[in-house]
């Protein structure tokens, strides 16, 4: 475990899938933040005293000490990768921490960004109704988490998790799929190996606790 | 800059934005690499022979040598700068590293998925013409642009440079934006900040050699 010696403080909300990556990631290294939800749906990103820590909007941010705010999931990862190295979240070799970051990618850059909030807004006002907006949530977390099954159940790599036996930010930014999907209703089928992945990163109480439902904020399932 | 010691293969097209980050990666490191042409517009990425390089049928994917396919260009990015780590394209502290990341994921996470052609082929299937698709894009790339303007001109941090004066993988990502805005003729208004360092980084060989009309299989402007 690292040693914490500034407050963290994670501006957060109950059912985001970037957010959860980092709750995810400070359990794994044991940090503790304080969370200050910012409720999205209620427009609180939007707010003059959230604009003060985020000009964009945009969550997860995270105040580290005395600094600036911290902003994109991905590059949050690998700041708290660097400044709380243990345990590792990227493997130690150069070409397993590509396959590793490469992984995380194919769920945190192809497949979330389609999903989010302001697509949603913008499509709804190109003339998506419920059923249409369900359609394309289905097809990017379809597209997705096939992608990635193909990968982890074709490379000799895989492990019982993404990259090996040792849990790295690839499992977390998987995770993070299905944990919205959950939120959102969705299903995906013939993944068997992302499912076997997840089905393991959630008996890990880091995972687990970071579950969507099991947050401030949430509505009861 | 950095010593080759193995033959580097990019599998690449010439428009493609990812593509074209990885390409300044090289050249910023000082690094060849022979480019296999992939016409994704003659669906090439789906022929069996690139599926055996990259079975998800993406570009880019760089083989360095006798390893596996990497794939995904901010994974290939942090990989050339693991490997090659002269000249630095990653600030030397853990808050400025988290800052590059977070700008460079401003455009190759929340902006470039967006414009992609499996996006482009989804929204013609659910009834968006030509002029609803460029809507869609222009939308997308001035909401991301005028989102790192405003990071850019806010905060003290920025330089000549996304990050002080020294090129960073944050600058390599957000001129991979307007290297593809290019191409298909969408123009955003009101990024002065954007604007200069872009204009600033295409003075630089290493940006201006990969610009998308000097790629081979380009057509002539």
């Amino acid at each position: 475990m690292s040693t914490q010696d500034r407050p963290l403080t994670l501006f957060a909300y109950w059912r985001t899938s970037a957010t959860y990556r980092v709750r995810v990631a400070l359990a794994l290294k044991g940090l503790k933040a304080d969370e200050k939800i910012v409720d999205i749906d209620a427009g609180e990103h939007r707010s003059p005293e959230f604009l003060r820590i985020n000009p964009l909007g945009a969550i997860p941010a995270m105040i580290d000490g005395e600094g600036d705010p911290l902003t994109q999931s991905l590059a949050i990862l690998e700041y708290i990768e660097e400044t709380h190295p243990e345990p590792p979240l990227l493997p130690a070799d150069a070409r397993g921490r590509a396959r590793a970051r490469a992984i995380a990618a194919m769920a945190a850059v192809d497949t979330h960004p389609l999903i989010t909030p302001r697509v949603r807004r913008y499509l709804t006002g190109a003339g998506f109704d419920a059923a249409a907006w369900k359609a394309w949530q289905t097809h990017w977390f379809t597209t997705g988490l096939q992608a990635i099954e193909a990968r982890l159940s074709a490379e000799t790599a895989t492990g019982a998790f993404c990259h090996g036996d040792q849990v790295t930010i690839a499992d977390i930014c998987l995770a993070s799929i299905p944990a919205v999907m959950q939120v959102f209703d969705v299903k995906v089928a013939d993944t068997p190996t992302v499912d076997r992945i997840v089905a393991a990163l959630n008996e890990m109480p880091e995972f687990a606790n970071a579950d969507p439902y099991r947050q401030v904020g949430a509505p009861t399932r």
